[in-house]
């Protein structure tokens, strides 16, 4: 495609078409909608985008996105804290929380090991879910993790890790399609999963048999 | 969807669905990237968009955007200033060039005539086209719309007002498939139907009989 008339536009052009799954002519489509939109809104637009890094800050106990130190999950007192679910990323988090079947709370890993992108445990937030672990106040844990290798390969990881405490680990229920990703499964399935969710332990040797 | 922990990333979310075509779980995907690439990218993002309503100008003889008074295709001397292709917006512009077989200049409306969505021709830069005609340069006029209901009757409505003059309306040839969009077109069709225009009395003439 050839370069277009002007270079401001050809610029923001090419930031939205950074985008996850965005085309350059997608990013052409939006560019020119937000150009004919008010200048206002372009600057909300704009400036929301902006704020993000400057304003987001993390959970201190999971992890999760948060504008203040503690999560609004992980900072109220009917959430039972000694349930703790351990998820992949932030859109895990809102996934489970929209089925209304977990009133425990969460670890956000921040993403799950990958040596095809080069993502080892030492990259995620796992050494923080042991020292929930060792400070003994823990009744179960929860694996919600993609149905993935890496996927799997994450759950063995920290299964290991977990092994010698005595705490429970438990992973949703495989009734999620294997291959599927857990945000886009329906509410239903993925409530159902976690309802249903299955020793670790009973799964690795129901494999061995 | 539930609400998100961040007031300030549900901002985010929230503007980015605004986006043509992006709902709120792809917003959602967006947002969460841009949240995780580096603050300067961000920043870039962010900026691109607001500078676009600052600093880009439309050309005062076609109406197509520009960084300077006059865009890079009125300006140039190698330009057939005599010959002028209507179109919707800078989409088919640029749609229109990258076929490399128009060599004379355009003429941006900024739309097409459409009730439904209350644009009627006093929203459209229809008198600036009757202007450039009364001037008594040109020699030719194509009529390059959409091939919808809204594409005809602007085409008629730009027809009956340029009628009296003696310069011929032509329209880019029907090779490009009913109810599709110019800018999906592939380049060799939208090409071809720029060479193959037909003399737009004979098609009315043909519907007619």
């Amino acid at each position: 495609m050839n370069s277009l008339p002007s270079r401001v536009f050809e610029t923001a052009v090419n930031e939205l078409a950074k985008l996850p799954g965005i085309g350059r002519k997608t990013a052409l489509r939006m560019a020119l909608h937000l150009l004919k939109s008010r200048k206002e809104d372009a600057e909300a637009f704009g400036m929301a985008i902006i704020r993000m890094h400057n304003d987001i800050r993390y959970c201190r106990e999971c992890g999760n996105i948060s504008d203040d130190e503690l999560c609004s999950i992980c900072g109220s007192p009917k959430r039972d804290k000694s349930i703790v679910c351990v998820v992949e990323d932030i859109r895990d988090v809102i996934a489970i929380e929209n089925t209304g079947q977990f009133n425990g709370v969460y670890h956000v890993l921040g993403g799950i090991i990958s040596p095809m992108e080069g993502i080892g445990p030492d990259e995620l937030n796992i050494e923080g879910l042991i020292e929930k672990v060792n400070s003994g106040s823990l009744t179960e844990i929860i694996l919600a993790l993609p149905t993935t290798i890496e996927g799997d390969t994450t759950n063995f990881y920290i299964y290991k890790k977990l092994h010698s405490s005595a705490i429970p680990v438990t992973m949703i229920a495989r009734g999620i399609s294997i291959g599927d990703e857990l945000e886009h499964t329906d509410e239903v399935t993925l409530g159902r999963s976690i309802v249903n969710r299955t020793p670790y332990e009973s799964i690795i040797q129901k494999k061995n048999q």
